[in-house]
């Protein structure tokens, strides 16, 4: 595993190095350094689960075979444009949302000589993916799959993320705008496409496989997805700051968080009331009293209740598979989830 | 023409409908408006040039076939994708110039429920590009190879504002960095590409040809491009403010303008000092000096002959193409611009 990790971020040096010759742009030295920094900043510092996960599903699915040289540079490389794409997506959100850091470091826009050229760059590590797929994947029979599979799970998660910014302004003025549909709406496209389906969806591109016979697959991996994100906004309340690594504040920020849309479906007007008056307040009592709310609703119970039934769900669809590799991949996207703590 | 224009009008509502029906996202009602106001408020407000002249090249490239139904939708589907990438870029540019208006109206970041979220709607808009063609060309030999174009002139448009943002920054610091050649490699990237040469290969693609038959094309149009752009700089400082239809400002924002590449190339040292001491600032008496400058070393005269040269080398390079066709689209592009007062 520790191999497999260091042979990932070798090829991350690969890509890079490529990048900064390609033949498509006459770089400056300035450009092409401001480009190399803003890549080293950007791409390869989170826990790279996503780009990892295209590798290990791509090795379940050829059961057991020792892979090439050549499939674990492909798989990489695949893996990275997913890494790619998460951090074009990290750069713009931390700018829309005004934040201040980002994997314990600050924002990429904070850093004095950046500010709003950041918009650009974020853009710049967009095209960056379809640099590294024209590269390594002209001559597959399966590149104009991934070309579409790609532009496909961007724009949802665009779109994701423009129902969610929606729903929070409006959220912010009336709070029933907030509802478990709209939390499973803005979960499912925001997060589930491009960080579950997308690795099992590359991993099988480059198995031979065509993503239409999939549709099972792809929703086994939304439902995770959904279930992962819910574990989020749980873990926000009520994990261990130390474990989780940050302390959260999705109460004061307003967030539609499966707790708060619990919640509400849970209350009676009364209940309703203290919510519509204390949540999204900065005030500690005001959190307070909306932590006191979910305690008197049990919300901790309900999400025990959702975890366990998801888990089942999961477990039964995942057993239904025809394909033991298939449902290999699955397993172990669900072990690794699974009462997560962090 | 009027004819056309309406044509091609008549294509933007379609294609709007079909991308607020699109099957890869559920819509909710808030998002669905949303999107639809964001897209008539940033795509269809422009002069529409660029893609009016798909339609206008494919017709060139048919030698007076009379076009179908089909094939003028097409074209000018293609047309679109190119003013929604455009839109795209503008909807940003303006975020990272801190812009107040855009043709006439407010920017879309500057109106009051929209802010930040133009960053995401400007991502938005760029994803409907690959939904446009999925939808119409899915089945077309070419499809791959538009996909190609388009990814390949957005990551040059990228990288071109990039160098822009970069030099700008720098040459804030250090007017030596302007020269020449940063401006042509930054007109070049930023506006050459995707102005002039992308509605032609658009073009070029659905007549059944391969781009890499077509650099020369390619060169002519991108040479076109630059000088397009030296007329506007030009313009800028010297166009009449009425035909223009703005008061130019960029003397007063700093920006690597021909104007001041070429000063700077022709000024001695005691004028060099004039420009590192006036240029950028917002006073009237310090851009009356530049100016003044610009008259004691002919900038006017220099343009004159720049415009005279670029002409004959352009209308040279065309007369060599082997193709009657495309000598006429080139020439048609050229007769647009030549000389143009606005």
């Amino acid at each position: 595993m520790a191999d497999l990790k260091s042979k990932f971020l070798q090829v991350y040096s690969v890509l890079k190095s490529e990048l900064l010759e390609d033949p498509a742009f006459e770089f400056t030295n300035d450009s092409r350094q401001w480009v190399e920094r803003m890549m080293d900043y950007n791409v390869p510092g989170g826990k790279l689960n996503r780009g990892l996960s295209v590798i290990d599903s791509y090795q379940l699915l050829q059961e057991g075979r020792e892979l090439t040289e050549d499939e674990i540079f492909l798989a990489s490389a695949l893996g990275w444009c997913i890494e790619w794409l998460q951090a074009f997506f990290l750069v713009l959100d931390d700018i829309m949302d005004g934040s201040h850091t980002r994997r314990g470091q600050p924002c990429w826009f904070r850093l004095p000589k950046v500010g709003m050229i950041a918009v650009n760059d974020g853009v710049v590590l967009r095209n960056h993916i379809p640099r590294i797929l024209r590269k390594h994947f002209r001559e597959k029979p399966y590149y104009v799959d991934l070309l579409d599979l790609f532009n496909e799970v961007e724009f949802q998660t665009a779109s994701g993320q423009m129902i969610d910014l929606i729903t929070t302004i409006q959220g912010e003025k009336d709070l029933s705008k907030y509802s478990l549909s709209i939390h499973r709406r803005i979960v499912q496209y925001k997060t589930a496409y491009y960080s579950f389906y997308l690795s099992v969806a590359c991993a099988l591109l480059m198995s031979g496989e065509e993503l239409e016979n999939h549709i099972d697959v792809k929703n086994l991996l939304i439902e995770m997805g959904i279930y992962f994100q819910v574990q989020d906004d749980y873990l926000d309340c009520y994990g261990n700051p130390e474990t989780i690594g940050k302390i959260g504040t999705d109460i004061e920020d307003f967030k539609c968080s499966w707790l708060v849309v619990k919640a509400l479906e849970l209350s009676n007007e009364e209940q309703k009331k203290i919510l519509y008056e204390n949540y999204g307040k900065a005030d500690p009592e005001n959190v307070a009293k909306v932590k006191a709310l979910y305690k008197e609703l049990d919300i901790e119970g309900a999400f025990a209740d959702y975890e366990s039934k998801s888990y089942e769900k999961l477990t039964s669809g995942i057993e239904g598979h025809p394909s033991k590799a298939v449902q290999a991949v699955l397993k172990s996207f669900l072990g690794k989830i699974y009462k997560r703590k962090k």
